[in-house]
């Protein structure tokens, strides 16, 4: 879907991810490096914007991994005192920074925020022990532009979702009824000050959890939720973006050699998300011809990344190998994803 | 060299960004497609900084040419009248347009500025056929925050360089003296109203001439600069980053395997860059084992990207099969660089 800010839309944006910042610890004249992507999925942007707002300095360093060099190295020459990023990213930077010997204690960096993917509190403590930080957890959709939506307090008991800008509420995704405070529900969200697309009780698939009756020991009176801990639909979360079992089939139907059967393999390498597609063919002559089987897979790959954002490594399959929905499942049947990554 | 922008130089940035994309015809409520990089590469920021001061809506879309199906989708749907974009990228994706049948003709797109790395008038005409636009060329350096410097008005004549906010003069890059108007020489920048980092008398190594007294038809009294026809030193510019071979030298040494003794090939195929790097190693059994050879060849490529930004692929050769300076040279002898594209 696709989703316009107007001017008004990106200033109150601007100030949401600020008041965030804030809200961490970060101050006017601290260095925020961004981790997260620029583009047309917005991650980059918010915190980009919110530091702006709140006159602190944004490196845009962008969420290519491999580039951890860079990273280590921003931190510790350009003193470097917050950092957003997904949390698998984080792990894996900061096990190469540990391999390097890099002492992040004799640096400034002091304050991580983590988002767009679930993550454990047994993650939150290696992260706060390889960067010698405080962790946060913030959650974001961008459907409502992105990052700036709820953050953890000082507290760090559930995210602040900012009552001026969203309604939330926790449905039974079943019955559509409202549960009661505190239990486990489907969130659907208003955008109580949008401009430019109008996002009215959105249902965004998220289970988690909502309660705005207790108030917060860090004084705040905005609801808080739970961190994300599974959807409602089929979709998975790989790299901080979900993908859609239906979006990969749109893309593969239109490669004659395949019946568009396929199964979505994700796991966990090195503290990254991988995304294996097993693609099935119907002309067997194909797997055997090294270099069409080689073309035809980047071919693929990139189709699918068009639409997902996200390249697979496609491995092509003879036809009739892989499990098909039995009829049981939904259409875009769960037969097409296997998750093995630890939750 | 880390360039600092304040809120003060990041808002004079948008100003003259939105100046050139007014010369060109922008107006508010007009639509631009960036198609340059966000990140610590400045181009995608400064046009989308343009736009948004200017009032006209900006769309995120990022450098990937592999992206091209999403590009033209997005000029389709969204009614684009405008984009911005290398013009090597440019051709990869217009004649992709032609091979899916998209008329852009039956498009609101109009406009396409141009720049980042050098371009024959011929490109410009097929450039204009393939989009149904007229073509802009557009130029600025990193050193400076990136575009906002110079740009074509519709005399298309030479590049109006902005005389409130740098600068420019005109040298011999042998000597340092001031060459005459409209000869050939290295230009020199000074940014007047920087307010982080100070540039002054800045050496571009960029060879071009420039012009101030004869008016240009347009009415505008900034002097004007001719498209870059080349560098003083031995840089190479790939996919609109300038790679030097000192910079790729810098991440060899780091790899005991090599003596650091390399040769980068620059060509262009289906219109789009290619860097390929050549790397002696000294132990032969490298060579011929795959696995070792595969590995320590991606680990060279990611350590180059590293320092340049930009990706090659690398081929281990033996040691002493490649060509080396032959001491007439400067220290970072052209012996490194074999640049095989048309200019």
């Amino acid at each position: 879907m696709p989703v316009f800010a107007t001017k008004k839309d990106i200033d109150y944006w601007a100030d949401l991810n600020a008041r965030e910042l804030w809200m961490t610890g970060m101050r006017p004249g601290d260095i925020l490096m961004n981790c997260y992507g620029y583009g047309l999925a917005t991650g980059g942007f918010g915190f980009h914007y919110g530091a702006m707002a709140m006159d602190a300095m944004a490196i845009p360093m962008g969420s290519d991994a491999r580039q951890y060099d860079r990273m280590i190295d921003f931190i510790v020459d350009f003193g470097v005192t917050a950092m957003c990023r997904t949390p698998s990213v984080g792990l894996y930077v900061g096990g190469k920074a540990r391999e390097r010997g890099v002492d992040f204690r004799e640096t400034k960096l002091k304050i991580g925020l983590f988002g767009a993917e679930p993550w454990p509190w047994e993650t939150r403590m290696k992260l706060e022990e390889l960067f010698n930080i405080t962790a946060y957890d913030e959650f974001g959709m961008t459907e409502f532009l992105g990052p700036g939506m709820t953050c953890e307090c000082e507290t760090r008991d559930g995210m602040h979702a900012w009552a001026d800008a969203f309604l939330v509420e926790c449905i039974n995704p079943d019955t559509g009824e409202w549960v009661e405070e505190g239990k486990d529900g489907e969130l659907v969200w208003t955008w109580l000050t949008a401009d430019g697309t109008a996002m009215i009780r959105y249902r965004s698939r998220d289970l988690s959890r909502l309660w705005w009756e207790e108030r917060c020991a860090c004084g705040r009176t905005h609801p808080k939720i739970a961190a994300i801990k599974g959807r409602s639909d089929d979709a998975v979360s790989i790299r901080g973006l979900i993908v859609f079992p239906s979006q990969v089939e749109a893309a593969l139907v239109k490669f004659p050699e395949t019946g568009a059967n396929f199964r979505i393999i994700v796991d966990r390498r090195n503290d990254l998300d991988t995304f294996d597609l097993k693609v099935e063919v119907k002309d067997a002559s194909v797997l055997s011809d090294s270099a069409r089987n080689q073309a035809l897979s980047r071919e693929m790959a990139e189709a699918v990344k068009t639409v997902t954002g996200n390249s697979p490594k496609v491995e092509l399959v003879p036809a009739d190998s892989l499990p098909r929905a039995s009829g049981g499942e939904s259409k875009t049947a769960s037969a097409r994803v296997e998750d093995r990554r630890k939750k």
